[in-house]
């Protein structure tokens, strides 16, 4: 049985990168003859280019055919001044939304070998292994409504709703126990609840979710407080859950804890477990085309995809310790290099993971 | 001419940390001739159990003939489960909204003498000094319609409005472009104008804002990237200015940086410079009633209202001197201490800086 494999590079580094990543699944794919079938589709910036819009509907009911995506990244300032209706950003939020991928799971991973990447100090993030599931189809970023208006006295006002819905938080409060079983057993969730109401709701939900997750310890974080434990005490927490727009600074301040942002893949899965894989890092327009990029987080945003949305446990396992090989080896791309390392390119790096396989 | 000061111990830490901070006012009124007079008042919890509310009106109408408030910190577990609508941050919401104290300065500055303190590396915070300048009585805290409600389908939905009209961003924004002609001349302002609408206007309005500070150099930055950078590279910023929520949750995390949030003050002014001055931290109800509590944070808040709301410079000069001095001396209560210096409580603490003034 074959299985469809939507590639969307995007912008910037993504077609770099992703190449990098297609070279690998090529090489499972026939090595472990898992017959995977592979679609090329445009988002982002580079659909505007071609089609005007930064998704198009057809690549939409493509993606819906497909068994799982691998995306690069979007944006970049080629398109920063255009209509803000059809900038690239609008394509991964259509892509989301369209396929309700609302489970986003971002890993905060510190790999040994590269500790002396991050800027904090080695006893507070060695070993840290942190899971942000974060909502992704529903808070303020697609509350309605939404727009600029003009008030009574002549002036203009932007503004947008926050909203969450018993059944919206439901369902990722469930996915966040669900990881947490196969992890620590704790779930944090992250709320403002001693401010907003729709975070009041949150909460209480979560409260009514743990009683069915004995085995699972919850507790509940202020935002403000979450951003501080971060910085202060990473390795206190095992599973945060929260919503769109918290999980959305959350999770990068947490993916920027390892030093690595450049390795920390991530996943946006539906109900059924379908889902899209990308890079936790953006387009990085500034080092485009320059072969620097690191392809690790896309590599083992591929092998991710293998693990969860198709099941091909042994070939992510594989690649993943290709990847710890690499590292071994000293192989650093810019972003990760420290003196002492070896340091390489975008295809090197590739190469390299392809030769430890 | 007499300076009316109110004092607003609150709840947990608050009172402690207070008197030693009204220890140092008493000293520098004195002996230079200030010419203070003091009002005492209840806020957060203590308020609700003298008077069933976080903040009476009647503390409201007093707070308003006041030159300036000096603030403890608010809440604690006792209050955490009666109702929403009284508890203890209601207090502290009502006053910032009902004095129009829109802009909240918070300092993140990296003590040399506690750069150990830190969690992240010395080369990576030493030297670090950032403003963030948050604006304090708009936004999501306070947008209207809010609750929570039950939808067609039966479930409930929590809801709030985030929003921001052009008068509010400007002033917001003139603050931090007046703050950063006093330092370094750089302000980052930072939005989500990728998704959000309110943001869009809120970058608009800076940009429209920056021609009238030519000196001054304006860029723009995603709150998620923010966050990032803040881990990453702190010392890049010089004044951040941003909304409320993003301000909440960037502002702890800067504070945190340094490792030491129980040195940092801060102020919530209104258009004429009036304001209400409290510690960065909260009320640590884990640790009141021990004596153990940092009260520098609070003194320096002090510090900071005799210098921005009452023009008193030398006095102020003299408290900030002190504290550096007992910093100096290797005096460190729990929260800053590290291995070879003395650790001190917060009365102790206290008495230093009056031995040192
Ligand atoms: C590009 C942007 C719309 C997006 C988001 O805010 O969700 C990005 O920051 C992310 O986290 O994937
Ligand atoms: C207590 C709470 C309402 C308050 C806020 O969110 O503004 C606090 O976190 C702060 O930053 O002063």
């Amino acid at each position: 049985m074959t299985k469809k494999i939507m590639i969307l590079p995007g912008d910037g580094i993504g077609p770099e990168i992703v190449a990098q990543a297609r070279r690998v699944l090529d090489a499972v794919n026939e090595h472990d003859k898992l017959q995977l079938e592979f679609v090329d589709e445009l988002i982002g910036g580079a659909s505007i280019d071609a089609h005007g819009e930064p998704l198009t509907d057809a690549a939409v009911a493509s993606a819906r055919e497909c068994d799982a995506i691998l995306l690069g990244a979007v944006g970049g300032p080629k398109w920063d001044t255009i209509d803000r209706a059809i900038r690239p950003e609008r394509g991964l939020l259509k892509i989301r939304s369209s396929l309700e991928l609302y489970a986003n799971l971002r890993p905060a991973l510190l790999y040994p070998q590269l500790v002396e990447a991050s800027s904090l100090k080695p006893e507070v993030v060695s070993g840290l292994d942190i899971l942000i599931v974060r909502e992704l189809t529903g808070g303020i970023y697609f509350g309605e409504p939404r727009g600029i208006r003009t008030l009574e006295n002549g002036e203009r006002e932007g503004y947008n709703t926050y909203k969450y819905s018993e059944s919206e938080i439901e369902r990722i409060g469930r996915t966040a126990f669900e990881m947490a079983r196969k992890r620590n057993k704790k779930v944090c969730s992250v709320d403002k609840a001693n401010v907003l109401e729709a975070t009041i709701l949150w909460r209480e939900v979560m409260d009514r979710l743990a009683p069915e997750y004995p085995d699972v310890e919850l507790s509940h974080m202020y935002v403000d407080n979450a951003a501080m434990q971060l910085v202060r005490a990473p390795k206190q927490f095992d599973v945060l859950v929260t919503g769109n727009m918290f999980g959305d600074i959350l999770s990068d301040a947490a993916a920027m804890l390892t030093g690595s942002i450049g390795m920390l893949p991530s996943a946006s899965l539906d109900k059924q477990g379908r889902g899209m894989y990308e890079p936790c890092h953006g387009s990085a327009p500034d080092i485009a085309g320059q072969g620097i990029a690191n392809p690790l987080a896309t590599i083992l945003s591929a092998s991710m995809m293998l693990r969860y949305s198709l099941g091909f446990t042994q070939s992510a396992d594989a690649i993943e310790a290709a990847v710890g090989k690499v590292l071994d080896q000293g192989l650093r791309t810019a972003d990760i290099y420290t003196p002492g390392s070896t340091k390489v390119g975008t295809r090197e790096m590739g190469d390299a993971v392809l030769a430890a396989l």
